[in-house]
């Protein structure tokens, strides 16, 4: 018989930063470096995506004049810890992330072809991946130590027309970054079971 | 001045091990057991959604008759390779979700009504949603030592109609899982740079 490699898990303490204890956060302080933001882009973008499409775009806002534009489009809920907050990213997908893949899939340089002028494929697939490089984003940024605040409550149609007037990219999500202040967390919301979410066939 | 926890780091290894040396899988073999496919969804289920919403609903394709009802949705390029992986999951999203948010997001009993009979908000929700919850699920198992092969390619209608005929759960997408044979893999394909896919305001 074949000798399997044995999986090995990360251990505990990995496992609570990334998930189990880590916490969505209304309060961020602290400072966040250009470094830190490309150590961040530098392991998510090793997260798959299908034909390695990779169409997530970053706005990383910081200046306070970068906050001041994301302003007006901030619902009331998530405005002050936003404008608070030491780095705000948009998440966003470019909608002609497919004239890349023949960079980013070197093996068929047909690529483009599954996408160029079939707007559907395009939109499902960019928000798809952008969603997924989102995750690993906020993954990625746990793993370096730092907090995060995801959000899906503003106007994306006026982010749109502030940050990415020229229609080609598409905001998803935002998450603000910094360090966390745990004690301004309320108790972490239930989850579904597993028979409520998986069957196994 | 107030003091500031300082942020640390996960060591290089458990950083290769979710992202910086983790591959998208061909060749998957090994046994996955009941048991790793709760381990993987009690981490996962902690990843963030909005509003706690977790719309992700999983099937975990295992048994000879489970993987051949998924056999005729398969595009040519990945049908082996998912016949002979150990699990093919198909990660999908309950357009219901919304009626599990008095129990999910507790402090707001209102939350239900800002998707009920909404179904524009609805799908785009669910669909960011458990998009982001696939990559935590692909994160959580390379996590605990697994491998992944995610993978758009096939037809999601045929699995919607195969899995979920009531037509309140859609696919997303699939990922095989296992332990993935290194010496099949091609070499990893290029990544946008941090000024192609990034900047800082």
């Amino acid at each position: 018989m074949e000798k399997q490699p044995i999986p090995t898990s990360l251990d505990a303490s990995a496992l609570d930063q990334i998930f189990r204890t880590a916490r969505t956060h209304n309060v961020l302080a602290g400072t966040v470096t250009d470094e830190q933001l490309r150590a961040i882009y530098d392991l998510m973008k090793f997260g798959p995506t299908s034909a390695n499409c990779s169409p997530a775009r970053m706005l990383f806002l910081r200046s306070h004049e970068a906050k001041e534009r994301l302003r007006p489009a901030l619902s009331e809920n998530n405005l002050q810890k936003t404008m608070a907050a030491p780095v705000t990213a948009i998440i966003g997908y470019d909608l002609e992330f497919y004239e890349k893949l023949p960079y980013l899939f070197p093996h068929n340089q047909d690529a483009i072809n599954w996408f160029k002028g079939k707007p559907p494929v395009i939109e499902s697939t960019a928000f798809r991946n952008s969603s997924l490089q989102g995750a690993y984003f906020i993954i990625a940024a746990r793993a370096l130590g730092l907090d995060c605040g995801p959000m899906s409550g503003f106007d994306n149609s006026k982010v749109d027309a502030e940050f990415f007037p020229d229609g080609k990219i598409k905001s998803n999500f935002l998450c603000n970054l910094g360090v966390g202040d745990t004690s301004k967390l309320f108790p972490r919301s239930p989850r579904l079971s597993f028979e409520q979410a998986c069957t196994i066939l």
